[in-house]
């Protein structure tokens, strides 16, 4: 089954669109143990209102892949979530493949590319070692920060038409052609997930960062067009993460 | 010292303007003793013919930043080369800066970044931190592989101008401003190296992989302007490693 279905049964299962995202602040020197310890309490109090968990380097780089980082994959299996990895994958095609297919061996379900790369000797074999393997690809469509403008908000010229065009326009189209399992567009812009949110239709699903610690507002997303909320430092941070998260999946629920 | 003076003086000693891509195929199951034993025996075969390393997920993913990398970049330090991280940084502030952090905690002398991601909020935590701990910071401008023309090669509105250029040549005069310790130029594209060595000059270093597998040409790349050549496959699949390393230091001490 495609990653985008399975993430919707998980979702339908547990009546939540909300993504966990296991970002830690950085740490010096490198106590595995204590992150350990702080990432199983995070997902035992949270587990019941979320659908995933995205983890990223804050949690790779201090524990490794397959010391640490695999067995808590395991974990968050047996909760019946799904895991995302978010490596932002903008490399060349051969050494897409090879990180891509570390991260599956490690038990990962998704991984996130940015679509800026291209598509031959790029997102092409990114594709195919994940849709081999079940796998889902996840694509950068606008980001969250205020940088984004920059790049995923610059205007680029449509070599098809001769027109210019926003560059997270151009990767909207892209999504839909190469068939994505989801699109990254920052719950920061809801204006732009409006309008990404009609090219994608209902075929690539909407993946909002940004809420909380970047300023965006959860309801103004999912109004928008946001199909599953990403939030990281909002719970991971708080005094009473389960607290947070309950209040976000209920929000979510009645939007 | 800024990183492309450290770079520099190594280059002098070693008079020797390569760098080693330490990047093995993939694994499963992963053997961190058996590639640790290769990345080894590369080194010492090489290390007089080369001035830095470039290490990325190939090697991370597989040993883990902290239990197998870090003693790596000591033994590259330990011959007098420095390290660099080509981990295509290319996230939010935030998370820029932690993944650099725990690089940089590692040994790690410089990081290469996609400038895509913008200035505030996106490279400037990066470049803050990086200089702080007197740590390079090298922007991909024009990848080697065939799906670049894609993203780096598309045309862009100039903001400034309303004029439509290059998305590389943005990317190049970003790196001036920035002062970026170098530039990332596939060498599969030597007319682009020329192109974008124009707008850098002295002030940015043009750092050059492609060579070899991917099909690109040394002597053109350096011709072109290329500062440091960057050589992966054709070196660590090679039978004889420091023989093709020794041919290609050879040969660029000559063009």
């Amino acid at each position: 089954m495609q990653f985008k279905f399975k993430i919707q049964e998980v979702a339908k299962a547990n009546n939540s669109r909300l993504i966990l995202a296991l970002d830690f602040p950085f740490q010096n020197p490198v106590s595995g143990q204590e992150l350990i310890s702080k990432a199983d309490a995070i997902l035992e109090q949270v587990y019941p209102y979320i659908c995933a968990v995205k983890i990223n380097n804050h949690l790779v780089l201090p524990l490794g892949l397959f010391d640490g980082v695999k067995a808590f994959v395991e974990k968050i299996h047996a909760k019946e979530l799904l895991a995302i990895m978010d490596a932002k994958v903008n490399d060349i095609g051969n050494t897409n493949q090879v990180i891509a297919d570390y991260f599956y061996a490690a038990g990962f379900d998704a991984i996130i590319a940015n679509p800026f790369i291209g598509w031959e000797d790029g997102l092409k074999p990114l594709f195919e070692t994940s849709r081999r393997q079940g796998k889902g690809v996840i694509l950068l469509t606008y980001m969250s920060h205020k940088g984004a403008a920059e790049g995923y908000g610059q205007m680029v010229i449509d070599p098809t038409t001769g027109l210019s065009v926003p560059q997270y326009m151009m990767f909207a189209r892209k999504n839909v052609v190469y068939e994505a399992d989801g699109a990254v567009v920052g719950a920061t812009v809801p204006e732009k997930i409006s309008e990404i949110h009609k090219i994608l239709g209902e075929k690539v699903p909407i993946y909002s960062p940004g809420v909380g610690a970047q300023g965006g507002s959860a309801e103004a997303a999912i109004k928008a067009g946001t199909a599953y909320l990403i939030v990281g430092r909002e719970i991971v941070s708080a005094e009473n993460p389960a607290e947070v998260a309950r209040k976000l999946w209920n929000l979510i629920k009645n939007v």
